[in-house]
């Protein structure tokens, strides 16, 4: 290995081991930290971030980038993409961050109490703040000749996504998903069969266990452990840490919390070896993770066959709650499509559109064409027009995501991203193996996971998200593969023509 | 706040920080980590350990050390602390610390290996070239003029403690001890309660928690999960992190390792608001940190007051393994004294037996007047002469203890000290709350943990241990409580005079 590779891999070890430490006191404040830790941790995480950005940012590393020679793709990668991360760091000063970091947390508290007085004027101020902030901030990233400020921002999670391709795709979408969801509305809705019992959390608790198991989940190289909010964590490809929820009052959260977490978990310990500890160990994008979850929450985990294995172990767990409820009469429920107000409970269906909603009103707020005084109002005239409801609380409208509190403009498209790459890659998986579903229907997910592994998980960071879809499914970012995934299974399910 | 200070101030929070970070990752490792990530683990830690040692010796952190005008004693107490291990970071190139690094790692595999084949000489190399290194180390540290090289590394654990002051004062105590433990094993031996009985681990788990909060550990502030080695860690005076032990066969080390661990614990919780993230907040010795343990386990914890109020908790718990017990056979059973191979095992009054055995081999080999090759020999005829005893594997002798393939020699005197400690501040305790161990027979022990929050938790690092015991007890350094204990609790424990 080339000297200055070398030295230069080290300092990525070490980004990286920060990086997962910064995970590891990230789960921690989730699952087992004692609550009066509150403000330790958040001084030691702040710690470990101004440590890391340091790093990302010492001209010695500048140095190292622009004289290295790379001697192999793989090597070229790593050093574009920390090249990458490295540039965007140095476009904004410090006093920036501070701003921003103050900006955030005035913007969480405000949103906090706004919710508690259902008042989104009490969220206003601080969002107006962080919004002229972000702006800001988009403009010292820059974007290119004939795009615009939120080009800036979804590089941030979806890097190489721009407002020109995206706005189409979703336009489209939306424009697709409209007849699909009044028809699916409009006919009889399924029962729901988890009413007025319980279920009890330790049989949910080892039946999620099972699915993770069944997924190929190494347990011993990740675990899963209880919070509030799930979400997948961990420190490195081999210690990978997912949470889920656990209800009494229904299964539903902890069964499709749990298979979506280990997609994103499977994908994390899907990173090759050689890799570790390198800017490789990485997904390109938000929307690619997403992709991973949403494909075994939704596209493997609500289908006929994977229940048809593993239905009735969850009915031996709770023979009284689900001993008599059919198969079918399962499935129907959990795929109930619905108009709704709240995104994080929204079906496969109408999900999109609730992305598809903020979408049109970040871009706006970004440009300036929408103000924040007249965000509320905003979302409450699509909503009417998408779902044909008013939102009886801004709890359930406006404030009901914590994603603008946090100044995370530009986030949302990639669940809709997530949600098309998933189809495309379920549908590319299932022509090259033509066995797959009978698989799943054996309770065999390895087949599907081992896909998966091969033409994503090991690739890492090698590609931006699309190329690799691309490269793996013959095309980029498409809504045909999703639209005829939705017909052909709701239409099925409901038993009407889509 | 001087400008300089509140510059310095930051520096110190960071490093704070970083420690909290790297105990958190140490916990983490003993607790939930799940096994393949072990060596992602060892990286981690090893760029925290790196970073915290870059930090400490930058320069920059030297010219505000020597620059910096402290405007209290507190400030100038912080300045002394940081400034006294920034020094000894100084003194030890980054070779000799990367070179003690891979030692320890040889050292930990031979020593392992050497326990698996039951054989010394396995572990002997390693030994050597670790025990070659620390004389080197304790070199590079240097020591006063009169002084020896076991100082230096005292210095480590016990700063202050010298040679010339800790060999009389263990000579002392060992010639006390001997015809005590001659006298006590002489007795019939109290019989064994807990012998071919089952202990529910979830009992055993809930009851201590219970003590936990009876002593006033807030677990609000701090949490207990199980290990196989218990230990206390954490990463702030409000996140303090203890690990107890479950073994179905026996309760006592729940038991006697919750109390033990909580002491420390409490010691943890008790710094100041004040001093949180500065280098106050920490204790002045590993001896000092000790007595609290020991205080909670030993003098208090298997104490009759205590037993008075809690054994008929624990019968509650256990109905049918001791319910029947009396609560004097208990407390002989808790009590019991006896002469043993393992350090880790001993009763109170044979312990500092074993540590003394260890002390008298350290300095000869640091010296150069005991040889690694003779290190076996030598454990063997102190063993025979301290107890009558001849190991029958060395795994029950010179292999018993992890501390030398840590390369920790110098540390086990700090145990002892701990000992003598613990009975001198609970003796002076009494004495200035005379209704002590009426509340303790009530189960009340806040009397206790706020006497010692008051005169040595809050302290945090304001002096150094033996200037903080003495300023509380009037005297230093001394077995005379110690052996007042003893022989006041075992004369009437075992109806003998002492």
């Amino acid at each position: 290995m080339d000297a200055t590779f070398s030295t230069l891999l080290s300092r990525m070890q070490e980004l990286k081991d920060l990086g997962g430490v910064i995970g590891l006191a990230t789960w921690d404040q989730e699952t087992y930290m004692p609550p009066k830790a509150h403000q330790a941790r958040a001084s030691q995480l702040a710690t470990l971030q101004g440590l890391y950005h340091e790093r990302l940012i010492d001209p010695r590393l500048g140095e190292l980038l622009a004289k290295v020679a790379a001697a192999s793709p793989d090597e070229r990668a790593m050093v574009r993409v920390l090249g990458v991360e490295r540039d965007r760091a140095m476009k904004v000063p410090a006093a920036m961050v501070k701003a921003m970091a103050d900006a955030q947390s005035q913007a969480l508290s405000g949103w906090r109490k706004a919710r508690e007085a259902k008042d989104f004027e009490v969220f206003r101020p601080a969002l107006e703040k962080l919004l002229a902030l972000r702006r800001e901030q988009a403009d010292a990233y820059g974007y290119e000749a004939g795009g615009e400020r939120y080009d800036a921002l979804l590089e941030n999670y979806e890097p190489g996504m721009r407002v020109k391709r995206l706005t189409p795709v979703l336009a489209q979408l939306k424009e697709k998903l409209v007849p699909i969801v009044e028809a699916l509305c409009s006919a009889p809705p399924p029962a729901d069969v988890f009413a007025n019992k319980k279920f009890d959390v330790e049989a949910q608790w080892r039946f999620t266990v099972e699915l993770l198991h069944a997924m190929g989940f190494d347990l011993e190289a990740g675990r899963q452990d209880k919070s509030i909010h799930p979400f997948t964590g961990g420190t490195h490809a081999q210690d990978v840490r997912l949470t889920t929820r656990l209800n009494e009052d229904t299964p539903l959260p902890a069964l499709f919390g749990t298979i979506h977490e280990g997609g994103h978990g499977l994908y994390e310990q899907g990173f090759l070896p050689d890799h570790f500890r390198t800017p490789l160990a990485s997904a390109p994008s938000m929307g690619l993770h997403e992709s991973q979850s949403r494909l075994w929450e939704n596209v493997v985990g609500r289908s006929r066959p994977f229940w048809s294995h593993f239905y009735s172990g969850l009915q031996k767990y709770f023979p009284s709650q689900l001993g008599h409820v059919s198969l079918d009469a399962f499935l129907a429920a959990v795929n109930k499509v619905e108009k709704t107000f709240v995104r994080v409970e929204a079906d496969e269906v109408t999900y999109n559109l609730h992305i598809v909603l903020r979408y049109e009103l970040e871009v706006p707020l970004l440009r300036g064409d929408l103000q924040v005084k007249d965000l509320e109002a905003a979302w409450n005239d699509k909503t009417k027009a998408t779902f044909g409801l008013t939102p009886p609380t801004p709890v359930l409208g406006v404030l009901q995501d914590i994603h603008w509190a946090w100044g995370e403009l530009g986030y949302f498209p990639t669940y809709a991203l997530g949600n098309l790459y998933s189809a495309s890659l379920y549908a590319c998986a299932k022509r090259q193996i033509p066995t797959l579903e009978a698989s799943i229907a054996a309770g065999d997910l390895l087949p599907m996971r081992d896909w998966l592994r091969k033409n994503i998980h090991n690739e890492g960071y090698r590609l931006e998200a699309e190329d690799r879809v691309k490269q793996v499914t013959g095309q980029g970012l498409t809504d045909v593969d999703f639209i005829a995934y939705l017909k052909d299974k709701y239409s099925a399910l409901y038993g009407v023509k889509l």
